[in-house]
């Protein structure tokens, strides 16, 4: 039979990353394609002991536990919000499966078929896959490095009325940006002046590689709450544990609550027991520092590899923190035809094009560096360069 | 502020279920009203192996994960599935957050507003929260002890052109009803008919009391499948381990995948590989048939209990399995003012109006007696008792 699937599914298409993640499992593939951290830096004994202490501890959390979450670990929570400048109650931190059910909940709460919801250009991917399955008019923002353009910006809130302002101002996913903190006021003016939500996404702030450090967006938010956040334990602790929240307004919180009942009633307990044994005693901050520096490491390897060669052939910004490398090729290469010549000597990339809204930069690419040695990073870039050779001397030959 | 929340909003209602579950974690209440299993009875020695083989087998699963789930878990339901003669692919199988993320899904690629949901009456409450999420029109079918009344679902079919059926035909919940053969047989030809698809929950058949089984929907189904199947280890194993799935036709599992994706990319990875090794060498089997023996007792207390008093008060059928018992008070109560008087009394249950849609029946209240030891089901149906008399008597002096 022919299935009846609702109309929101013809906004259903499968990620680049997605689609990638699958092949390059079973192939001797490197790959700089997926959002990974390293598994080689995550605390496992130390969570292995967290595990235990959840069952020597009775095993309460076997059963059917409240949607909230955990009541301790979204204290415990609300101290580590706290020393970020984020001040907000417990009962305001819902616990979800990793951000990414944050990220749907909220759009699942706030967006009807035909709303507004203002993006950056390039944006997210699974952000962009939440928001067209709630069938959003998503628009762009005009942006450069610093953030969103104010004038544009002011624009378009006064052009569509968007229900929220999607936004990830610390180490973006694709680009690495760092929003400056006269963009961070003028988003926040905008969004106090025209009475939107901005919705701060957040899952990489603590992946710092530089001093320079930007007060989030919900830490420099006003009296009048505009600004709903959400983080992850995804990138500092582990992200098989599927653990992140989101807090904001009482009111938007509790509508999430009921409809993360109605979703999958709540996340894994035994896991958020674990995450709460674990962050009782682990030295956190000192772990972030060792990770912040091989991850810097990395970058600053895959860096002077593409500094390497012809000059004038990449162009990118370095990231001054986060998981990713945009690059963009200054010849005439679509990065998606790209990547087949690239896997099939090797090695793979997330070709630009998909995380646009509109017009689409053929020639770029995101390359991440936080999962691969710096031994791994040399060979797997020499794959690539050679691909891009490749190509470009088939061009060379056609014409 | 004011928040500019999604029309479907409106149709989101905190259920009586959780509210509950809210008072009563506080206070000295016995409660016959979640839908817990019995901790008591939670394999946690060998989930504590089980754990523990994750981390000594190398912690890969600490990683993100594939969004279909761990492929070695989707292989042991497969056979699970097999010995309950439903035939299917490990590929066709989608794990996910307890079956309530899979009720979640399938209504998100099926139900566009408007689009008509048959149920039966009275439903599983939490799945009606999902489908008026997304704005379902959902109408009831005519039944009786046996399944739906063909008649009248077959008009219904006609009348309404639904996108699809919503049955819980084994034990199911609130009433602890087992389908007809002759029923499932009715069902599955008019929705062979009439190209409709049903969609199975079946959480509760692992806890059967009697000898009378009744193969599945989803085994009886045709070889133009028309059933799409959820089942879950909750009850069977533990809840708080969050691991339930789904299977059914390719295209509509693949939908679901991606539509998981944008969800939250994919289910604990370390709780499916912890599932993984203990069903490896776990006697599921005789693990349920100690369950399914302790549940029994504490049914046949709780029937004797209400068996005891002037015998034309209750009105109730004898479940065949499951978890609860829904019994009718043959007097002039609404079980809602009757909770207030309970609760006060040291006892909860769910009164059962909620579970309806459309014409509620006030008097009636759905028990859980899985949760509760013999010991405790007496104490707490004696409470319920002294809060029944309470009632009838100030109802006697106002007349």
């Amino acid at each position: 039979m022919s299935y009846p699937f609702a109309t929101r599914v013809q906004n259903l298409t499968s990620s680049a990353v997605r689609d990638l993640l699958g092949v390059i499992q079973n192939e001797d593939v490197i790959s700089f394609a997926g959002g990974l951290p390293d598994e080689g830096l995550f605390p496992s004994y130390e969570l292995e002991q967290a595990y235990e202490k959840v069952f020597r501890s009775g095993g309460k959390s076997l059963q059917y536990g409240p949607t909230e979450g955990d009541s301790q670990l979204r204290m415990l929570i609300q101290d580590v919000l706290k020393e970020k400048g984020i001040h907000t109650a417990h009962e305001n931190i819902l616990i979800t499966t990793g951000s990414q059910q944050a990220i749907d909940l909220f759009a699942k709460v706030f967006i009807s078929p035909g709303d507004t919801v203002l993006i950056e250009n390039p944006a997210y991917l699974a952000a962009l896959q939440s928001f067209h399955l709630y069938e959003a008019n998503v628009i762009p923002v005009q942006s450069d490095s610093n953030g969103m353009l104010p004038d544009d910006l002011e624009q378009k809130i006064i052009a569509f009325h968007p229900k929220f302002i999607y936004v990830v101002p610390t180490f973006s996913n694709p680009q690495g940006k760092l929003w400056s903190k006269e963009r961070r006021e003028a988003l926040l003016h905008l969004a106090e002046t025209y009475n939107v939500l901005i919705f701060e996404d957040d899952p990489y702030s603590a992946l710092r590689y530089t001093e320079e450090e930007q007060l989030s967006l919900a830490a420099m938010d006003g009296a009048e709450k505009h600004v709903v956040y959400t983080s992850t334990f995804s990138k500092t602790v582990a992200p098989g544990i599927r653990t992140g929240w989101i807090t904001g307004p009482g009111e938007i919180i509790r509508t999430m609550v009921l409809a993360k009942q109605a979703a999958d009633l709540h996340s894994s307990s035994i896991d958020q027991q674990a995450l709460y044994y674990l962050l009782q005693d682990f030295p956190l901050q000192q772990h972030l520092s060792k990770i912040r520096k091989e991850y810097h490491g990395r970058l600053h390897s895959m860096q002077q590899l593409l500094s390497g060669v012809d000059q004038d052939l990449f162009h990118w910004e370095e990231p001054k923190g986060g998981m990713f490398l945009w690059v963009s090729i200054n010849r005439p290469i679509d990065t998606v035809q790209l990547l087949k010549e690239a896997v099939a000597n090797g090695v793979a990339f997330v070709p630009g094009a998909p995380f646009f809204v509109g017009k689409r930069e053929t020639n770029t690419l995101r390359l991440n560096y936080t999962h691969s040695t710096e031994e791994v990073i040399k060979i797997g870039m020499g794959r690539l360069m050679s691909a891009i050779d490749t190509m470009l001397e088939s061009k060379a030959n056609v014409r």
